[in-house]
């Protein structure tokens, strides 16, 4: 006996199963357990993708017995459809589709109507009592045969398809525009006139006999599977080719027979909102294709109720049934003819972000799913749809149809804003304080811009990428932020940028939607989201809020799960507030620069850097000293007892220097020194590489004066704080560390700092002293390293940069191209390059805890909000990731995500 | 019985050997070894370091049986010299000095004359019939020992020592200026001064015992091991606090007796030029002291033989002596007393690396060494004395003395050279062709000046490091090269530089000495070494030269033995061809952007970056082609079978364009587009971190035309040159590969090309495509690079950069810093880092040769010259390093020197 190949489902008995999918594809699996359920679906039979194998191993032949499984799977559909193929009387017609593992959508061939002829259109017309509708289906089969089949291609590219032109011309003589203003006799005609094509083009009759036309078209389908845009398809999503596809042969049914059929699709829940509705729409007296083409418009599906409320009672039945069944919302096709609901298709329904929460949420509580199977539904990222201001969904598309979008930028700050343009940080302040709204257009941003960042609604650059300042910076503040909009040519004096041919002024009102990255003219309404306003504006009880339902749920069944800590990345003390509204157990990475941009700071910082002895440094950081310990004293109280990771001075010294022509003259003014001094200290510090050049401890080394101010600061605040009854853990982090004896000639300044601050004070607090591992040569000498370093963090945006070799800043001009081509599979500066990057990180922590078992071990590069990234640190063993505060539940989410796969 | 301490030595017989360095110190046990030979050697002990460590064990307790053993010893020197410690009469007197395992010299403390006091002060006056002389050695001794045993020092940093303002206060009160004019009478008077001193500071009287003497000034020697210099000698030095120091007690014996008495010091060959001559000075009637203060002059040792006939050939007759035995040039100590003579030390002489290559070479053919044993001797850095061009001696000690010494910079390129000043390349290769010799002084040079380094003599920059572009460039073309002197303010607008007080203007002279970094004004003789003469000029026959018989005997040792293969770095034919000479077995880099810069070219190459669609950039590309096809052309005519590695193109872009308003004008006509074009251009190209930017097989991916176009000038010049009956042996490598992706790209161009070329010319050129490992990614991804690499090379100038994070370029700002506070051992740029670069090299390597165990690896670093790098290559198993031109003799000496200490 030879092997199984044919697997029949019909009359609610069906050979297969939906765990088949490997044998008979997505389509055909999903057919027979719909089947097996009792539902109404179609009957028909699946050729299994070993038959395509087969046909691939042996040039183009079928395997024994196919040919005789075929024919009684036939058999069977036709005693179950009460119909016959080829029977001129009453026909059984059928489509013929492919069906891979997972769905190649478009990619492969389909043949619908299959089983006319001039005899069974007769058959038809009877049935239906509709020659326009018999004909139409003769011609259309024919055209389709003639392209799949028999490959009957438009002759060169410039040419329409063969069958079009004919029907363009037979509309023309007859002087109608559309298809539908075509006569029965016309829709005959061009049956004859297709048929004659064929011949003259293949030199054979079209195949007249259904069996023929079956073969000829399980063969194309079989043949589609290696056309060249399935291949690419395939290449894209490695998708192996020895997988092949199945084909469905199945019998057909048509929503186009009166005003008693009709067609449509449903989802089992509301995949915008997740609302527990049946969802979707419909059209009467239409087939699939009108649905997708557009012209009608649709019904939406709770008008079935009215109009045929058995079939809506079944499909609301049927819909219950299958998402009891698959645990999971679902999309449906469906078609009623004459009546009868026929469905033809169930899939896992894709859904927003938003909707995907809900659904897991409202599952569980319905006993659906359990809370693993609910973490591991969402996408962590998504998370930001329940957190980020939203534009109102209708205005912002009314605004695009009326040609108000300028352009679209990398979506780097997700969320809405809208405000009124300024071009530099001193006019956002400015603007702030009179009460305006204000969205910071800058051609990119550099600390300078902090305080304009931060009085913003949202950031708009022209140039940098997704880990580009202005990107950094706007997510850790939470700021909408859209990066890297090429198109806009920003002209500073003349305070206005161009896009096109849109001119937008100081004062214009913009509206950004960093979600998306669009750039909008003129003014939106936004709105904080319900979570944002129960966790951080309070404005809104938790349990009034639905999301926030969801929210709290989802990240209570996390909190549960993971064992990634999760810290953030925050230097000022609102931010710290709102990260721990998150649930942030800590900071991560306290970056000490950016306190040292406002007011007088800057300038006593200004002092230092042109100081030309260390006396005059010493003493421009005695000024700093104060300020500074004031910033960790608040810092401190609002962490209370978590750990807060500082980070002393990294940036190059340049970084604080004014540099155009006015600033130095007024910085000469203020500082009573001579242009020629800032200018000559401004070109000593000029620098080919920064990235690469007098930075990070390299400062604390050369100017150990400046760590020990640092170390003072961060200490004597600590004690400040501890005096004021918390326990408060500050860790020390030296930065750009890729020596051991570098960290211990820092470690040694803050110690001997720690010994006199703790004795003046008359008590100790406990405090860690480690590195950055940021460098490659620190996470290859990590073994030594931890014989100074009480933690790691993982510096992962400078540990990329220098293990590619590749800056961060300048990779526009490649990357892109890079990520096009394929040369790389994702950008690693948003997802940690886990072959590289990762393999140096895996030797340091091996490396680093064969030194010191119990080295604590963190990341701090932006790679720590990032889902799949954070999964890596958990498999690596880290203790904890640090991200910024918006992305500290999207953080969580994924570290209980990484437990459960790792189980699963 | 007690363990053996003491150790005695004198009258032929000696209990120690020259093997006993650890327990007897450097200089016991050579005195006893000298003794065992029969020199002559005033008799003595030595106390072993093994009591010095005990002594500190035990709070400065003597081990038991210790005083015994000095007893004994002190009564054998007393019979051996017939005088007696303490002897009124006929007194015995001694030195007591250190003497550690290695020589710290003037760390630790000495005592002379011990065993004078009021008694025997006049014992030694009766032998000598000298009152002054007994009372000078008296008082001398009692300042000496107040010192150093009794700690007398100055009662504050300002004060003067205590003994001294005595003896000032004296000559004042005798109205004389020289201590030799005070009397015999006063300086009797100065030892009761100093006596009472004594008495008052210490409380204690003068010890008159000897005995008491003795001991004093053991235990002073002892506790010396731990003053405060000594400790960080050893720290500097890495000397184990442990060893201890061993303590030496030695008659004394006067050169200062008389017109037949003398010191001197003497080599056994001219540790100047290696001449086996015996070589020295001496001073009649004198103290070692005398020679070393430089209050006389000395007479050279050859007039000896004049003046005490019989002591000149009793000191012949010991130098060879001792050569034989140490079987090697050895730098004697000596004194005659009275007419006889005796030696006070001896030890392996310095010498210059001329010296050095001499001596071994001529040991080797007098039989006193081997091969193996001469190429051990030599430093290969000390290579470059015979091949650099030099200055006359004399002459330039002249014009330093008369202030003409400008400043001192790097030495990069060492060698002399003089010239008259230009700033700019054109300038230079303007006067050059003018018959001018010119000295190219620049800030810093980059890639355009190419032409005018190599029509200069020597260049001189204010900024840059050792492996700054103008060392780099300069050593590769054997220029001689000063970089980073920094005193020098270049004003290119006036061509003129300051220094100091000095202005030199454009056609003024300097000379500039590569090998010390040293900036001279006006002009010196140079000459080229006779190496070069014979290798190169051709003006000087082989058998002439001695100096080079010595470079041509020690290279065909060391080609002997070394297992690396050494090629050079080149990219021109006259380099190629000085590589050979120089024995170089191919090219490891030839970089192909230097190409681009000379006339048309650059020209062709600017229009290729200016265009703005791939065929523009084409039909510039189709200009270059034939030009670099030439040049390919050339290099392979000079390497014949050689195999020679090229590197497609690496440098950014912009490092292509003009840069001065001027030159953007002047493109901008001969282009016939706008300056505003070529500013945008610029714009557009400038890059946050060149380093990290846009080059290497970035530029070759996003614009494969280039690699395309260079592919068919490599490959089409194999063919050309293959039809002329050469095996040429092209190696293509790919620049700045991170990820195997961007080879197998690259790889596809070229072998797409090579195709192409073979069907057009009708026969294969056999061919590689390997890759550059100069980014952290490349080495730890090297497994997979492996599938697409036929080799590897380590670019280890930018694998350093990365992998520490710091930019060549940039690292002047700390890296001085760094080496001088020990942070880094050695400059990385200079050295391999071993612990981090080095790891990930063998990482790269293992990783390598796991995929594809034949990979062929080498080096093309400039660490490739580096003896110690080139000995850490033979460790890792590379097949070669390569390295520029003149450094190829010194690679090959490393890479045999390598071999030898492996199977030591």
């Amino acid at each position: 006996m030879s092997k199984k190949y044919v697997y029949f489902f019909g009359a609610g008995k069906a050979e297969g199963r939906a765990d088949m999918k490997d044998l008979l594809g997505g389509k055909g699996a999903n057919l027979a357990e719909m089947t097996n359920l009792g539902i109404p679906v179609p009957a028909g039979f699946t050729i299994s993708t070993e038959v395509c194998t087969y046909y691939y191993q042996h040039n183009g032949q079928y395997p024994e017995g196919l040919a005789e499984q075929v024919d009684t799977a036939l058999k069977n559909v036709e005693k179950v459809m009460n119909s016959r193929f080829g029977d001129p009387e009453n026909p059984l017609l059928v489509s013929v589709r492919s069906g891979a593992r997972v769905s190649m959508p478009g990619m492969m061939d389909t043949v619908l109507n299959l089983g006319l002829n001039d005899q069974t259109v007769q058959g038809l017309i009877k049935k239906t009592s509709n020659p326009r509708f018999g004909y139409d289906c003769y011609r259309r089969f024919v055209a389709m045969y003639g392209d799949v089949v028999l490959g009957m291609k438009p002759e060169s590219e410039d040419d329409i398809d063969p069958f079009e032109a004919i029907l363009e011309a037979k509309k023309k003589a007859r002087g109608v525009q559309l298809d539908t203003e075509l006569t029965a006799d016309d829709l005959k005609e061009l049956v004859a006139e297709y048929k004659q094509l064929i011949l003259e083009r293949t030199g054979q009759p079209f195949p007249e006999d259904p069996r023929d036309q079956l073969w000829g078209a399980i063969g194309a389908v079989f043949r589609s599977w290696n056309n060249e845009r399935a291949i690419v398809y395939r290449q894209i999503h490695n998708i192996p080719d020895e997988w092949g596809t199945a084909v469905n042969v199945q019998s057909m049914v048509y929503g186009n027979m009166g005003e008693d059929s009709g067609t449509g699709v449903a989802f089992t829940r509301n995949p915008a909102t997740g609302e527990k509705e049946l969802y979707g729409e419909f059209l009467i007296n239409a087939q699939g294709e009108d649905v997708v083409a557009g012209i009608r418009t649709p019904i939406t599906i709770s008008k079935l109720g009215e109009l045929m409320p058995d079939v809506y009672r079944e499909l609301q039945t049927i819909a219950d049934k299958l998402e009891r069944h698959y645990r999971d919302m679902q999309d449906m096709e469906f078609t009623i003819q004459q009546g009868r609901l026929w469905m033809l298709q169930t899939r896992v329904g894709k859904r927003t972000g938003l909707a995907a929460f809900r659904i897991a949420v409202d599952m569980v509580e319905e006993g659906l799913i359990d809370e693993k199977e609910a973490l591991l539904r969402v996408e962590p990222d998504q998370l930001n749809q329940l957190l980020r201001p939203v534009f109102d969904a209708g205005e912002k598309e009314q605004a695009v149809r009326s040609g108000r979008l300028l352009t679209r930028g990398l979506n780097a700050g997700p969320g809405a804003a809208t405000g009124r343009v300024v071009f530099n940080a001193s006019d956002a302040v400015a603007w702030k304080e009179k009460g305006e709204r204000v969205i910071l257009v800058r051609i990119e941003t550099s600390p300078e811009d902090i305080k304009g960042m931060h009085a913003a609604e949202g950031i708009l650059t022209a140039r940098g990428g997704m880990t580009s300042h202005a990107a950094l910076v706007g997510r850790q503040m939470g700021k909408v932020c859209v990066v890297g909009a090429g198109e806009i040519e920003i002209d500073y004096k003349a305070r206005q940028f161009r896009v096109g041919n849109h001119t937008i002024k100081e004062g214009d009102w913009i509206s950004l939607d960093g979600t998306t990255g669009e750039v909008i003219e003129g003014k939106l309404q936004t709105r904080p989201s319900e979570v944002i306003q129960v966790l951080i504006e309070k404005s809104l009880k938790p349990e009034a809020s639905k999301i926030f339902h969801v929210y709290q749920k989802m990240m209570s069944w996390a909190d549960q799960y993971r064992r990634l800590g999760v810290r953030t990345n925050a230097d000022q003390p609102d931010q710290a507030r709102v990260a721990i509204a998150f649930g942030a157990e800590g900071i991560g990475l306290c970056r000490t620069e950016h306190m040292f941009f406002g007011g007088n700071r800057i300038l006593a910082m200004r002092e230092m850097i042109l100081a030309d002895t260390v006396e005059e440094r010493k003493a421009a950081l005695d000024k700093l000293l104060p300020m500074q310990r004031q910033d960790f004293i608040e810092i401190f109280r609002v962490m209370r007892d978590r750990p807060v990771t500082i980070r002393t001075l990294d940036p190059p010294l340049h970084e604080f220097l004014p540099h155009t022509d006015q600033e130095i003259q007024e910085l000469a003014e203020q500082l009573g020194i001579s242009e020629h001094k800032i200018r000559a200290r401004l070109e000593a510090l000029r620098e080919f590489n920064p990235m690469l050049g007098h930075r990070g401890c390299r400062l604390g080394i050369t100017f150990p004066e400046i760590t020990e101010m640092q170390a003072r600061a961060i200490l004597e605040a600590a004690c400040e704080v501890k005096k004021e009854g918390l326990d408060v853990k500050p860790e020390i982090m030296i930065p750009l560390v890729s020596e051991v004896r570098e960290l211990e000639a820092q470690e040694e300044v803050v110690r001997r700092v720690a010994k006199e601050v703790f004795e003046r004070y008359g008590f100790q607090v406990n405090y860690l002293v480690g590195t950055m591992i940021e460098i490659p040569r620190a996470a290859v000498t990590a073994a030594r390293i931890a014989q100074a370093a009480e933690f790691f963090s993982f510096g992962t945006n400078d540990l990329t940069q220098t293990t590619f070799g590749m800056s961060r800043d300048d990779a526009g001009k490649f990357l892109p191209f890079y990520l096009e081509h394929k040369i790389l599979p994702y950008d690693p500066f948003a997802r940690i390059d886990f072959e590289g990057v990762g393999k140096l990180m895996e030797w340091g922590i091996q490396q680093g805890r064969q030194t010191r078992p119990k080295l604590k071990v963190g990341i701090c590069g932006e790679h720590g909000g990032e889902p799949a990234s954070v999964e890596f640190c958990h498999q690596l063993g880290m203790n904890y990731v640090s991200c910024s505060p918006f992305r500290v539940p999207i953080a969580r989410l994924a570290a209980a995500q990484a437990v459960l796969k790792a189980s699963a």
